[in-house]
């Protein structure tokens, strides 16, 4: 069988760069191209040394990229990618954004959080937002892909389940979301600069992060009826993974192991979503490298509020794998290929 | 004037030893003696190498420190403080415990969370719980100190001004706070094997943990209301400080910029709470190896939810640092006396 | 084509578990067997929860594993694997040992430094040392295989050429080694404890760690001379890594770049060994997680001292990674196979 | 007794704020002014909010800081101190520079190194290279103190001994060392990117480090011979600290213990120099935060090889604590004044 040409557009930054590194060990793949406006010319393992003798290709323009490619990620700051897509989707190409362009049903809602108009409309109807375990079925036949945010990954595949239940009180959810450092990638700044970084801890865009908007909406779509929420993300002074500890407002008593039931049952057939057993807890230690997403469930009886962890690694199952998850699923191919690590617990 | 003669009773502990670290240089303390029960015969300076050759004192039994000092301090696993504060009362010396045995009013929540009964009810009655910023005037003149928990500290700080005012809705609060790993002590285990520990991130003790019946007293007490709480502590792979990210529903509909000002005037005569200006965050870095408490106020004005963030040491306001605090109160002495250490910020 | 049947024995240890991560995906192999004295009857899963619902095998007894393996994989304290080779051995099983009880060629060695003697010398005599980029040719057809230390790993790759050569004055070779802290294993230890460990560093062993035999043993044997060395590991405070920084006065006077070409040349067909191009330093950040060894070349005119510079994953290339290595070659595979891993940049 | 008045130029760099921060609890100064070309009219609390509601000083410009001050310390980039120098010692203030104008004795060398002429060479003649415990009588009465380099002051502190007693091979004096990520200060930078950083570690600027030409200076003063060292500096991810791990050949045999009871002498009569008991190794860990340097002493008896290791805060006696162990000796004060701090052992 042939194998699939996939081209990574923005490969110089970090998601960009696990793409190529995943996809260079996906069996059905081929890396057809990848390109960098900053670093054109240069060996991505110039920038990225683990790639070295292994995968030295050198970062070309985005036409040539496209050209080569039957599927093209794209991971580039937000308002970058219409153009991109448009030129995919005119080439009958797949189009894989990882950036923000694509995640939003609402234009106001993009125009609201990220200060920009849509300038091709007509193309977002074409889009899909690409969260397998919950949208699988939306997702096949689509053209161009909406990949999901690292922090609403990590919420709704977390919240799924409660959320589908209508079990939810909606205006009593808060999510207190802690991020590794690569979630704020390659750009320096004075939050990652090492001596700042190392041995810190604290909350940033209280009440103002970007990702706010995308996570109500899947929640809103999940149980239909408005979500509000509050979202408070952390950076943590380590590399990789999310840790989302969420409380609920149950609106009917529940016990805990009716809950777990409840998630045990909603993920049943899922090879990514691991629901641990009654008891655990879930740590960001145990899905780094991975493409697993580990959710606990935990019940506070006192106030019936549940409080629910998820865990993903924010480089994989929050951009770049779940990308190639949402790659094998449109190439009709088993939706874990080329994904199947475990991660390495020490 | 006399230096005080100090004694430590636990010494060979985290806390213990950051006591001895800090009074070494109080000007107005002499440490007369320290003990240990697993390291008597042994120099502090053989188990913590920092001290060699500024202070080689031996670990002594605990009746020949008491014996020795006008004050004793004591930082023992719980039920083991009731009869060295016995002693102390009974020979009129002042006796701080950093452990929880003074900490509960109600001797059934110590029953209920900590598994035992008291031995000597009476003294107890004899007892204050040694938080100065709230209660100064109650401590004056004690003989027995609880001195807070670390985890109730931050979170006591943090919303003292909100519970006071009565602006608090009682049964939404929620405490999402994410502790270093000196908070879990000198004793190894698998939690804090620095494999399994570096670069990972989780909750712990889920809606469990000891200090929440601290906490919900603490509050409780200063918005005259029963007050229940969802508090869920991580363990974050640094080795000290302590953030507690906190949501408020509030009762009225308010502006940042008052609550910003009912906080500046709440703590408008401390020198050891510092409220930070308006768009600035709390970060544990800022307060690292000192005996302040940063706190910064924000609201979400969709959802009328304040959010606190509390950041302190551990091991220093959270424990031996606030320790020392109250020590300066009974002794008349200025109450940062010893503690005006800046924190390095990096 | 029939799956090669691989049994791991010590399987609760961290070789030993990184040994089932990468067996699992190997493609021509199947996970036979595990076990564990400690852990018999449990989950690899409960100890190591990134394998949950992945690899949920349970730890047997020894003898369970190897009666259903083809090679048997072993990681124990030393003294122990001696029995379990005879037992493959005789049932003409391959038998590859990760621990130390076959690496040294003189007994009289492994008596001076791990103080044992033999009990079964014939047995030695079947065994080789399994260090493939140097004698491929003489693990081909063995059946008990010594795999390599990861510190002498790091030291013999990082020397090779330079020894063979005979370009270095053997009585003047310093390698100072910093290992990450899985090197020491799953046990709780006071140097690996977290509060201990982080933020700390120090060497260990100082010219008295049991690696500098083995290392002696393979300079000597290919310079064809008696090599004495100074051998000083450090622990680092990350999890995973040897950088190893080797001194060695030239014999001769040479340039940096005469030197980088021997280098090239040597290990021209080499897949796992990277020299990296002049002007470069090895980092143990582009080799962690992968089977890569980084060498960089460097040389000071002043002192005509060549500086040597090695990386490897002591967990991957230094134990587990390397024991597939040699497995591949026993059974005639691509001696890559399941080993092809790109080590994450960040 | 009136107060010395201290300015820091360049107090927005790390070095700096460090002056700034253990200046600001010296019991005999004031801080009279702090200057930054970057940050004139910000707050130094802006910069390092470990600052805030204690120290919330303005960034002047340089004339300001001097104006006021009796002693001037200057912590810039090499070639910008002479100037200042010169106004201070014109107007008969102590100058003393954390940067490296006046470190080394001969012109050619800094021209050589740092690539730059003196412009004020009879200056110079004015100037001591301030390492107290081994300058101490030549330090006195100067104007113009070169306050030592990191990395030489862990190395001088370390060797002197055995280079005063002329035991070493001058020709055979390897240096490995490992410092924290403060010795490359508040510049964002690659190499401390975070994620890049963390997890990490290898050497830099092999055979070809600024440093060596100042540690040469001191280790040939010392044994009046000209001394040839390798200096391999190595990042280290963890903010401060530097180990220097040290191999000397030893030009006649030697017991350990005789070089033991060398060095014990020869720091019998200094407060900031700890040597070790034999059998204990030098940790950055136990000096972090503080003014004291650990020496260990360790020798290979099958190579006669005399293995030291010293260790250092970088930022305290390797930079702002040693200035004011200066300024205190020309102000003939206690040495130790403000510098008693015992380092936190977690």
């Amino acid at each position: 069988m042939k194998k699939i040409q996939a081209g990574v557009i923005g490969a110089s930054g970090y998601a960009g760069a696990e793409l190529v590194r995943l996809l260079w060990n996906h069996p059905m793949v081929e890396v057809s191209g990848i390109s960098s406006k900053s670093y054109t010319g240069q060996k991505i393992s110039d920038l990225y040394p683990g790639f070295y003798q292994i995968c030295d290709m050198v970062f070309q323009d985005e036409d040539s990229v496209i050209a080569a490619s039957d599927v093209v990620f794209a991971s580039l700051p937000h308002g970058l990618s219409e153009k991109l897509a448009r030129k995919c989707f005119d080439a009958d190409k797949i189009f894989i954004d990882l950036g923000a362009d694509f995640r939003l049903d609402k234009e106001e809602d993009y125009a609201m959080w990220y200060g920009l108009d849509y300038h091709d409309p007509a193309l977002h109807k074409e889009s899909v937002y690409g969260l397998p375990e919950l949208f699988r079925d939306d997702i096949k036949g689509k053209k161009i892909i909406g990949n999901p945010g690292c922090y609403p990954t990590s919420v709704a595949l977390g919240l799924a389940p409660i959320m589908k239940a209508k079990l939810a009180d909606c205006k009593h959810i808060i999510i207190d979301s802690k991020s590794g450092t690569t979630g704020s990638g390659k750009s320096l700044s004075e939050a990652t600069h090492f001596p700042r970084c190392n041995e810190s801890f604290a909350p940033y865009k209280i009440a103002s992060h970007r990702h706010t908007p995308e996570i109500e909406q899947t929640l809103s779509r999940l149980c239909d009826e408005d979500v509000l929420i509050n979202f408070t993300p952390h950076l943590l002074p380590i590399n990789r993974g999310i840790i989302s500890t969420m409380y609920v407002d149950l609106k009917e008593t529940m016990k805990v192991e009716e809950l777990h039931v409840l998630y045990e049952q909603f993920y049943a057939n899922e090879q990514f979503v691991r629901v641990l057993p009654l008891g655990k807890t879930a740590d960001l230690k145990y899905i780094k490298y991975s493409n697993y997403c580990d959710v606990s469930i935990h019940l506070d009886e006192r106030s019936n509020r549940a409080i629910i962890v998820s865990a993903i690694d924010n480089m994989v199952k929050g951009a770049a794998g779940q990308a190639i998850q949402n790659m094998n699923i449109l190439f009709d191919l088993d939706e874990g290929m080329g994904l199947k690590m475990v991660a390495p617990s020490f």
